[in-house]
């Protein structure tokens, strides 16, 4: 497979019983019940979302980390992927290039800026090919497909399952839909958060860019959304 | 309510399809496909088993983080607690000493030591009655319960939501089970690994003490069932 | 030993050029040069500090985990010091109730509340010694100290050692000096950060309750210092 | 700058009184004595070192958690930093390809599979060059760094602070002194493990692959230098 639109994300993995588990969280601290007592007297959707939403606005996220979600996403960048592991709180399984050899030509991203102008992305296509040939040349010389990896580059897309409990999202999508980040990580979580919301639009306050909760810009280059702090 | 048999342990929360997620991330890393479609495609469950057992006996325990999930707690003590979230890779809410007050004689667990010679019992129990007596009066003459509370025991009865991935929970059966351990944290890790064997069996080779798995015995005093190293 | 002012906190580790690794890994994000080549070529500490600064304005916080700080502290209750370990960026190294024998009356710490008034206070103080006098039958019966300990009190004093990197030492801060937060550990924590202070005195605006960075009060229950939000 | 031998490896910054720290730490656990009268009294290295390595050997790492050291390295490729920051338990500061604009040629790393063969490393080099000019192409052209990065491969040359504790580098190495681990990393982290020991010679049993802690392999495809399970 070849060229690469956007990202592919797939919401594939969440708990059971969502807000019933966090509602018993929230409660367990604060009541003299047992935890599974609350939980199986509760029912009332209102109610325990008002309660969870009460309590995260005050800051008291260890009650969300009980929630872990999984996406299944594919046809991003190794740049991108790169930024993503960074995130510590998360846990990541990827696509080895070590283990996986490129048969033929390897998928890749078009970063929008070049995508957009039909001179450089015809340039940029073929610059992909000509890496492929000499990948290809590597490895038909017996270079293992570790080594002749290198030659492969930031673009080449990439696949993994990720994994982050909701207070990790929130994070996420506070740092990364800040317009300072790279568009296609930016376009990845905004995808990610989308997916998520389809199923629990509760969330939808705190999947927002950092300087929303905060109420200013703490970026040292501002871009202008919000007042500077 | 006051006396104090074994911790209540009750899973509460999995994620749905944690097999197929499970061998997702595994085969995430060495295949060429689509993750979303490895997800959509598998369905054998001895296939997926077959690979998840050959992936985490190699040790490659990061396959199985993506799963996480979640127990209600109760009926352990403060000692057994302040033990328990020493785990830093899980998730807590737990009842507050500082914002629930005892309104009665307070729950405590008598450790089998004491409860097993009637005598010492009998001043087990009349002494937690003590305490109780001590802690009233604290709060009637206007201590707040997060003060009061100075005077409770480590016996006293908590109550927790806790959640943990699968390498985690690997990790604690690990520790935990090792005859070594205070015998309370031990009961509680052998109730949580049944709740979860019971619905997921495959699990069973890894809840295991430590010296099942590394074929040897690495802690100072031995307790003997294992050859030390 | 017996009765329990303060908290007794020493700073015993940080890194040697705490200043020089700090600026070494703002700037390495920045710049086409050797991390080794920024270390040996800047001195001066004035300019370190500007860049410092600014990163951390910007919220860029990885870039002080690089210094980690220990600290030996004693005389801290363990209500305390369950609530310390909450904080799951530390490391600990804390003084075992199963593996040390209380020998006379065990230490303690009195809650201002209580302390304030001499009449619950000699009541306080005669209750630790009926406690004592029972852990004492527990043992001289045979009882081992792990199961003694159920009847200690949560005031009992404990010791430990503490590690953590400037990044979580000013998370802990703001959490911990909030009037929010129990006495005891706030004012343990008053004395982390004084002890830091005294060694390095640039770290002043950050080590602050959580309402001055954010410029509003997010608690559920303000104390009223600032604005909520 | 333009070719790539091996990496740059610099030990930057440790804690002063390694050895008192950690022994102190430990004694801690198991005393009666505050913490900070351990770590004042104690002063005999060989007394210092026998119980460390004999509470390290009964596997209590957590002792050493107290001592993080930083490393300065440099030249070392992005195929091998994206593998590097997948160890959650350490804090990266590294040299941005999206602020930092690669002027001239970039800098390289290239494996040893090509570099043995002169005229595969001939083609290699020539195609360094060929990607230099692509880049340089596209900046000149407006795109900016952050997307003109995209056709940089996995073998350019990155620089970073790297920070990690005395337990995660013992983790470290066991992964990655593995003669399963890539030629590259391994390379990297011997040189670590090597300046490391420059200093704390005392290390040197626990800085080996994982087959020499367990007494057997567990990896799927083993080297043969130890058992198998």
């Amino acid at each position: 497979m070849e060229a690469a639109g956007k990202p592919v994300v797939n919401l594939i993995s969440k708990p059971e019983n969502m807000l019933k588990t966090v509602y018993t969280a929230c409660r367990t601290c604060y009541s003299a019940d047992y935890p599974i007592d609350i939980y199986n007297s509760v029912d009332d959707k209102e109610k325990m979302l008002k309660l969870i939403e009460r309590v995260i606005s005050s800051g008291h996220y260890s009650t969300i980390e009980h929630i872990q979600v999984s996406f299944a996403i594919s046809n991003v960048s190794r740049a991108c992927t790169h930024q993503l592991v960074r995130h510590r709180h998360m846990s990541f399984s990827q696509k080895s290039q070590r283990y996986v050899k490129e048969k033929g030509q390897f998928d890749y991203v078009i970063p929008p800026t070049i995508a957009r102008d039909s001179v450089l992305q015809e340039k940029f296509i073929g610059f992909m090919h000509r890496i492929s040939e000499q990948y290809q040349e590597f490895t038909e010389a017996g270079i293992p497909a570790e080594d002749a990896r290198y030659v492969l580059p930031n673009a080449a897309a990439s696949s993994l399952v990720a994994s982050l409990n909701l207070r990790e999202m929130i994070h996420l999508a506070n740092l990364r839909l800040c317009t300072r980040a790279q568009y296609e990580i930016r376009t990845m979580v905004k995808m990610m958060c989308a997916a998520l919301l389809e199923e629990e639009l509760w969330l939808k306050p705190y999947l927002v860019p950092k300087c929303e909760r905060l109420g200013f810009c703490d970026e040292d280059k501002s871009c202008g959304r919000m007042p500077v702090k």
